[in-house]
C-alpha cells in the first residue's frame, strides 16, 4: 500500500529524528522553559527577521488556532473564515468550544477576499451581534491554493481597516513559500499578519508548531492560555529540539527543501493527470491535489493507494486528495500513474 | 412620534396589568414553584391538549433559546440555523457562548428547508466536525414567514430521520397561528417538533414566554439549567400570572386576539402600500413587513415615525421594517399611510 | 400561612405598581434605550454623587454577578469569595459556566477578610495556576452580617495592592444601609469599589437590580455582554421605571425606608428571640436572622408560618432562617413571637 | 548541575526511542487509527485483565483530566477534588474552562475520603447548586501518598452509593503500584473506578498517557471530545508505539521496572534524611519527597542541585520537593547527600 493519505502518515526526518535521540538524556526544565525552546525561537526571530515577537512551541496545530482566538477575543468578539476553513471544518467545534462563533464565508478558490470582510461587517449590527474581530486564513489553504503578496497585502489592509486581527494558519506554511508560483517571503508575511505558525507536523516534525505572534495584544499571559486549553507540554523542549532540527540552515534548512521535494512530487502528479486529461477540483499551487476520477476507477486505485475521497460520488465521478510530502518517492508517483494510465486506457 | 419600531414597545395588554395587580401581595414561594406558575402550565397544556409535556416559564425568548439549547446538547453536537435566524442574528453569540456552533444555511424566504439539513449532514464527516442535532427556526420566521403544516411536517421527518431535534422559536407564534394563510394549528405543531415557546413579550405581557419541552430527554434537571444560565426569576409567579390572563379562554383567549389584531394591521398596510405600488423585501404574512422605499423617502417618514432601517440604501432605496402590535390603532396605520401616499406622489 | 421565607414572596410596592400602570401605555424604543433608563441610572448618579460610572438596568441579581465577572476577567482569571458568597453557594454554577474559577474561602462570620485574599495569592504559583483578579462580596453578606468601614476599606485597598477589582453584590444593599450598626454609606461605598448593584428584587421592586460599574475597563462593551448572557430585557424600561419609584427621594426614598422596615422587624424577631433565650446562627445585623430551635418546635412552626430550614437538624437542634420585607407587617412577628413563647414554654 | 526538579526533565527510556526510531519510515493512518494504538490498547487490556473497557492514547495528562470530566458531565454537574489536587491546582483553571466547578476539600495527607464527598452533598441543595458527580483523585496523590485498597474500595462504595463516577489520575501510577506499602492491584483499580489513566510522561516515555475508561457511559463519542478538546495528535501512532514499548512484558515491563528504580531512590533519600534527622512534609509513600531544611541549606543546595520549593519559607525552614525517576542514578542520590550532610554538620 503507498500512502497518498496525508502528509503525516510517517514520523520524523532522520534529523529530527537524530535531534531527538542525540538530546535525550539531557536534563532541562519543563514545559518550554529549556534552551532548546529558547534557542529555536531565536532561530525563527532570525528566519523572520524579527527579535521582538513572541514564539511558543506548540503541540499542534489545533492547539494553535484554538489558543490563539481564545487569547485574543473577548466573549463577544467572533472569528471570521471560510466555510471550508480548516478552524472551522476539522476541529470539531473547539473554537466555539472557548465561546467564539466563526462567521463563515464561502471561500473563493478556497481563499478570503477583503469583500468577504466587509460582507461580515454588513452583517453586523450592534450589541445583538458579535463583533467581527479575528481573520482566519490559512497559507496554503485546505484545497492547497495560495495567496499572493498582492492578495495577502489587500486583507492585511481591510483587517487593518476594520481593527481585526489577522491570522495565517501555517500547517503547511513551507509548501507555501516553496511553490513554483510564491512571491510572498515569510519575512514579508511577518509584517503583514498579527500571528502565524510554522507546521512542523505536516513538514517533518514528529508534532510541533513553532507559533509566532508579532502583536502584542495578543501574547499577554499566553503561557497561561497555553496550560489552561491543555497544550503545554511537561517535556516542552521535544518541540525546541525539533524545530532546532528543522531549521537549521534557514532558507536552506531542512524545513523548505522538505517542503520544496513535497511540492515537487505533486507538481510531477498534477502534470502528469492533466496530460492524461483528469480534471481537478480547485487549482492547487502546492503539496495537495484534487483529481476528479470516475468512481471505478477510484475503487481500484484504492487497493494499492491509500488518500482520501474528498468528497461522495456525483455524476460517477468522485474527487479525491493525493497528498505528498517529504517522505514522497519519485517511485511512489510513478506506481500511480502507471496504474492510473491503465485505468484509464 | 408613532411607533412601528417593534412589538414590544408599550407595556404590557390591561388584563395582564390587572392580573399582576390584584396579585401583587399575594405571598408565594419563589423561582416558578408558585400556585400561578402551576395553573399557568396546565392551560398550556390544555390548550397544546397534552399533559405529559413540561412547561417552564421563562424571562425571555433568548433565554428559551440558549438554555435549551445548552441542556440539549453533548459539547461536540452543533445547532442548524437559517443564517437570518434570531438565535443566530441577533443574541450576540449567546450559543456560542455556551459552546455550540451554529451552522448557518441561507433561507428561503426566510425558512429552513429539509435539503438545508441534508446539506448540514454533507458537511459532516467524523471525529473532526461536530454533530448536527438541534435544528432551530423561528415560527413565524425573523421575515414574517410561516411554515404551512406540509413544511413543518416535512421538517419533522427529516429531522427525525437524522436523530435531531427541532426546536420552535414562538417569540411571535400567535401571529403565525391566527395569520390568514396559517393552516398548523397548535395542537399540531406540539406534535411535530421537540420543544417550542409560546412568546408573551411580543404579545402583550411585560415579558416571559411559555416553553414547553415535548421530549423528556432535552428536560432533564432543566430547572438547573434555567439557574445556571441566570435565567431564574426570584419572583416566577409574574410569568405564571401574565399567562393566566393572557390565555384565559384558550383560543378565545386576549393572546390570541391581540396577534389577530397586529395581523390585520400589518395586512392593512400591506395592502395599500401594494396599491400604491411599494415592492417588498420579502413575503411576509404576519405583523411585521419590509417595504422597500426612496431614501428620501424613508428620512421624510423617520421625523413622525420610528421603525427600523432594515438594511443599507442599495441603488437610493432602504428597506424599513415596519412592525405592529396588539396596541396598534388603525389611526396608527391611516397616519402612516396618508403620509406615505403624500411623499410618494 | 405566614411568610417568613424570603424578600421576595411578595410583587411590588404599590408605588412601583402605580409607576408600571401609569407608563404601561406609553412606547419606548427596547432594551434599556428609554428614557425612563436613563432617567433612573441619573438617580443612582446622583445617590451615589458620582456622574462619571455607567449604571445598567439588569433583570436579576445572578445576572449581575456572572455578567460582570465575565466581562471583567480573561480566561485565565478567577474570582475569590468566601464559601457561603451566592455566586458561589446558589447560582448553580453559573460563573463556572462563563468558564471562571471560584476561589473560596471560609468566610469569618460570612466576611471576606485581607487575610483571606492574601492566601488566595500564597496558592497562586505561574502559568499553572489561574490568576486572581476579582474579590466577590456581599453587602449584607448571605448570613446577614455588614462589612463595616474600616472592612470594607482594608478589602478595598488589599485588592488594589494585588491589581484586583473589588464588586460588591448589593441584592439587600438597603437593609445593609440602614441597619443600625452600618457607618458606611453608599457613597462611600462607590469610592471602595469597582462596582456594586443596588437590589431592587429583595426590597420592592418586581424585579430589577441597578449595576453601577466604577471601573470603566469593566465596562468595555458591557451592553454586548449582557445580550450575550441572555440578560438583556425586550422591555427594559420596566426596570427604570421601577427604579425611579423605588429612588425617588434619595435616601428619603421608599427604597431606604422599606428596607429600614424590613431591618425593624427583624430586630424586633431577634431581640425578642434573645429575651426567650433562643441562640442563633451567625450575628446578622440586617433582615435575615438564624435562630435555632428544638425540632420539635421547628416541626410546629411549618404548620402556620412559611421558612427555609438553614442547615440539617444537629443534636435535636435546626438553625431556621426568617427574613423580613417591606411587606412584613408587626402583626405577622407578633404572631410569631406568641405562637413560638408558646411551643417553648 | 544534577536534576530533583521533576521526573520529566529527560527525554525517553531508550527502548522507548528505539522502538520511535525503529518504526519512523513506517506510513500509517493519522489521529490513532493505526495499528500500534490498537495494539498497545489491547496491552492496556490485557495488563488490567478486561477487554471491555475503551484505551484511548492521550497526549498528556491536562488533556485526560479534562477531556473526561467535559465528555462525563452535564453542564450543571460538578467536580470533587481535594485542594491540592492536580486538576484543580496545577492546571490553570482548565476544568472551569469547559464549564464546570471543582468543588474543593481539604485533603487529609493529601487523600480525599469518603467523609469529604458526605460534606459535598450536605453543601448540595437543589437547582440552586450543581451536583456533585465527578470524584476526582490521584494515585499517587501530589504529595506522593497512595490509597490503600481499603481507602479505594470505600471511596468506590461512596461514589456510588451517591451516583458519582470516580476517576484515578495516574500520571504517576506506576509509582503507586511499585512502591512497598501498595496493597492494590491495578486490576483491581480497574474494578474499582470509573475510569483512570497509566502515565507515561512521567514515566519514560517522550510523552503520552494511556486512558482507560471502564464507565460506557463517559466513552460516548469521546474521539469528537478530544478532537474539540484540542488533545487528538496527527500523528497519534506515536503514543501508541511508545506504550508498545513501555509495557511490553507486563507486569514485568520497564514500565514497572522504572517506577520502582524511582521509588528505591526516593527512599534512599528518604531513609537517610530521616537519619540525619530532617523533618518531612507530609508522609510520601512514593517518587517524590518533601524534606523541610533551613533556608541556609537550601540556598546552598540549590547551587548543584535543581528542585522546586514547595512552600514559602516559615520560621527559617523551607520544605523542598526532590523527585526521582527512571533516570535518577544512585550517584545523584549519594551526591545529594554528601553535600546535605557536609551542610547540616
Amino acid at each position: 500500500m503507498i500512502y497518498f493519505r496525508s502528509d503525516y502518515s510517517q514520523g520524523a526526518h532522520p534529523k529530527v529524528m537524530d535531534a531527538l535521540v542525540k538530546t535525550n538524556f539531557e536534563h532541562t526544565d519543563g514545559y518550554g522553559l529549556d534552551e532548546h525552546c529558547e534557542h529555536a525561537a531565536r532561530m525563527v526571530q532570525d528566519l523572520i527577521d524579527n527579535h521582538d515577537c513572541h514564539v511558543h512551541m506548540m503541540v499542534g496545530g489545533t492547539p494553535c488556532n484554538v489558543t490563539t482566538i481564545a487569547a485574543s477575543l473577548k466573549p463577544y468578539e467572533s472569528v471570521v473564515s471560510v466555510r471550508g476553513g480548516h478552524a472551522y471544518f476539522h476541529e470539531t467545534g473547539a473554537v466555539e468550544g472557548t465561546g467564539h462563533r466563526i462567521v463563515t464565508m464561502e471561500g473563493a478558490n478556497g481563499k478570503l477576499t477583503p469583500e468577504m470582510i466587509d460582507q461580515a461587517w454588513e452583517e453586523y449590527e450592534d450589541e445583538h451581534t458579535p463583533i467581527p474581530k479575528f481573520c482566519y486564513i490559512s497559507q496554503p489553504t485546505e484545497i492547497g491554493t495560495i495567496y499572493s503578496k498582492a492578495e495577502m497585502t489587500a486583507l492585511s489592509k481591510k483587517c487593518k481597516a476594520h481593527n481585526m486581527l489577522l491570522y495565517v494558519d501555517g500547517a503547511r506554511l513551507g509548501c507555501a513559500l516553496t511553490c513554483r508560483d510564491n512571491d510572498l517571503t515569510i519575512q514579508e508575511l511577518a509584517t503583514l499578519c498579527d500571528a502565524f505558525y510554522i507546521g512542523g507536523t505536516k513538514n517533518g516534525a514528529l508534532f510541533g508548531e513553532a507559533l509566532v505572534i508579532l502583536n502584542d495584544t495578543m501574547n499577554d499571559h499566553f503561557r497561561w492560555m497555553i496550560k489552561r486549553q491543555c497544550g503545554l507540554l511537561a517535556k516542552g523542549r521535544l518541540i525546541g529540539v525539533q524545530f532546532e532540527a528543522l531549521l537549521e540552515g534557514g532558507m536552506d534548512s531542512i524545513y523548505f527543501s522538505m517542503a520544496s521535494h513535497a511540492n515537487e512530487m505533486a507538481a510531477l502528479l498534477r502534470d502528469s493527470l492533466t496530460e492524461l486529461g483528469v480534471p481537478f477540483f480547485g487549482s492547487s499551487q502546492t503539496n495537495q491535489i484534487f483529481p476528479v476520477l470516475p468512481t471505478a476507477v477510484v475503487k481500484e486505485l484504492e487497493k494499492d493507494f491509500f488518500f482520501y475521497e474528498w468528497a461522495p460520488e456525483k455524476n460517477g465521478m468522485i474527487p479525491i486528495r493525493l497528498v505528498t510530502a517529504w517522505g514522497t518517492t519519485k517511485d511512489d508517483v510513478e506506481a500511480f500513474l502507471r496504474t492510473i494510465k491503465k485505468l484509464l486506457s
